[in-house]
């Protein structure tokens, strides 16, 4: 195999189809349907393959990702509040080619969206987007929701699909029925039941998120699932329980740069490949897993180095050595690589990051 | 002025130019050479006015950054150690047309060079990069600093230049002669002696960053410093006490698309803008700083939303605004932008970030 220059994302091929797999058989168990986040890969080539592995659709969390995935996929979901001009004319102008959707929590967002499907002559499908806990986006109440549905009702250019929640709060172990997934499911419950006390449909309930995909068919309403990270994973992935190592399938390729300091080495990877995203805590906190020294532990980062603690490693590596890192949280690595390898029965091509850096 | 889809950068040309002048002042003043690290601004443009503005050369920290920035000056120091072949190979080859050179730790890395300038036909410069006290990377004594210049010295294709250090621990008051500034004093000084007295010569000594430039002229033997991110500045330098809010001269334009959740908005700037990087630490701790809303604080990022804790706000953005935010930590966020905007007398023009994702 070519060797390429450090440091380089290596994605195994077989990995990915075998994750793909994992999730197209949980939701086809359960009758759910899978719409991807392609936030994770930004790839047209990887949306392609998760549609062909039977996703109902695509995710999406700007704009100018709807804009590259739409060469993948005819029905997009923004599972991110459009309000500015640039963003909702930008969408309106994709709903005249394809399925556009986007799931928003303000009756500003619906007046904007609704303003540019009009001057654009096209339709948008809206999800009101509803907060079951985590705190981040979405209107805080069944009767919230209600409102806002009412509100997308009368507007011309929208047109009410339903709802979406991020569970992103809900993580126990797999397929638990913890407390608050109770509370999940009884918000969404509730609000459906008021919805159609007023005459209102939603034929989409969006959910879900990698850590809490398998515990998706205990949320009764749920239609669909929206996980990302599922496609690669990483190592908070691996640590929150939810895959094993052997499922990452993006790894790092590095190069050891020093070993000058005592008990430590320098790996070309630092927060501008690594980011500064890390997994466990105190004496077990790293920003990236060294497959060939798993007791070495990346501690500090800085833009372009990667000090890993060798103090535990016995042999540990030499300078000009290469070495595999799994990186804390993969999705923005991903963001942070023009190319990365696609490596397919000991072949490496590379595979363009379609949508980085598409920020708007 | 047009007003361009958030989240985006813009850069203003004026205060970039009175960062470039203040440290062209103090460097006159000093005596000093300035050779700025272009990893911050990754921009062709931005080095072409550092080198007119009076810097004697250009600093990166990988080879394909070295490859851009020879668009803009003939002089180039990589302060990072080079010892893979990929790597070392574009050095050498870029060395046949500028002046290259390269800080290194290792026998190793001196090996890989000659090597890779042998098999080139050109020579590179070698900076023996000793450790100062940060602990990231250098030869850990200045007798190490000898053993290394004595092999670097013998090996065909290399020219020992000098010495690199990285004085980034020493940040005290601006200006002040703290003690871990009189260890880097005496440390260089030792190494530069003991270097005279078996006929080696560091004609280069070249330290410095943002924060402790200012204190460079209390380092008896430099010749030069690096500083990067003065040219741009952002939050960690002004709470550093290293400039003021009017000296950053790059902030993000974003668009609040939430405030469904209680004393919060939502910023379209999440992780992969803003990058996870922070400025004060518990109460105060935030990502950014919102010019319009000075007791904001942004206290949680996703990849895409930047949550805004607006407690101590009033009145408060309402959804749709665009407000102005002073990243934590400036370098990074250039790294994600293919261009930011260029603002000059009122009007914008984009610039393209010319070396962005150039990592190995």
């Amino acid at each position: 195999m070519n060797e390429p220059a450090t440091p380089c994302l290596v994605i195994d091929a077989a990995v990915v189809r075998r994750n793909l797999k994992r999730y197209a058989d949980y939701v086809a168990q359960h009758g759910l349907g899978l719409r991807p986040h392609t936030k994770t890969h930004k790839s047209v080539k990887l949306a392609r393959m998760q549609l062909d592995a039977g996703a109902v659709g695509l995710t999406v969390a700007k704009a100018g990702e709807a804009q590259v995935m739409a060469e993948a996929g005819d029905d997009l979901l923004m599972a991110y509040p459009a309000v500015d001009r640039p963003r909702c004319d930008a969408l309106a102008e994709l709903a005249k080619k394809v399925t556009v959707r986007v799931a928003i929590d303000s009756q500003a967002a619906a007046e904007a969206l609704a303003d540019a499907a009009t001057r654009a002559g096209s339709t948008i499908g809206i999800l009101v987007d509803i907060d079951v806990g985590g705190g981040r986006t979405g209107v805080q109440t069944p009767k919230d929701a209600l409102a806002l549905a009412q509100f997308v009702d009368q507007q011309a250019g929208l047109r009410l699909d339903g709802i979406m929640c991020y569970p992103g709060q809900v993580r126990g172990e797999p397929a638990a029925q913890t407390p608050a997934l109770k509370q999940v499911d009884a918000t969404l419950a509730e609000t459906i039941d008021l919805w159609r006390q007023h005459g209102l449909a939603a034929l989409i309930v969006s959910g879900g998120s990698t850590p809490t995909a398998m515990q998706s068919h205990l949320v009764t309403n749920l239609t669909e699932i929206r996980p990302g990270t599922y496609v690669y994973n990483d190592m908070k992935i691996v640590t929150g329980g939810y895959c094993t190592l052997d499922d990452c399938a993006a790894r790092f390729a590095c190069t050891v740069v020093s070993d000058a300091v005592p008990d430590q080495v320098v790996i070309d990877a630092g927060a501008k490949t690594l980011t500064y995203d890390s997994f466990g805590s105190g004496e077990t906190l790293s920003h990236g897993y060294l497959v060939e020294y798993p007791e070495a532990r990346v501690t500090k980062l800085s833009e372009e180095h990667g000090q890993v603690d060798m103090t535990k490693c016995d042999p540990r590596p030499r300078v000009g050595e290469r070495v595999t890192v799994i990186p804390a949280h993969i999705c923005p690595c991903v963001n942070l690589q023009d190319q990365v390898w696609w490596k397919e029965n000991g072949e490496l091509e590379a595979l363009r990051i379609d949508a980085r850096g598409k920020l708007s």
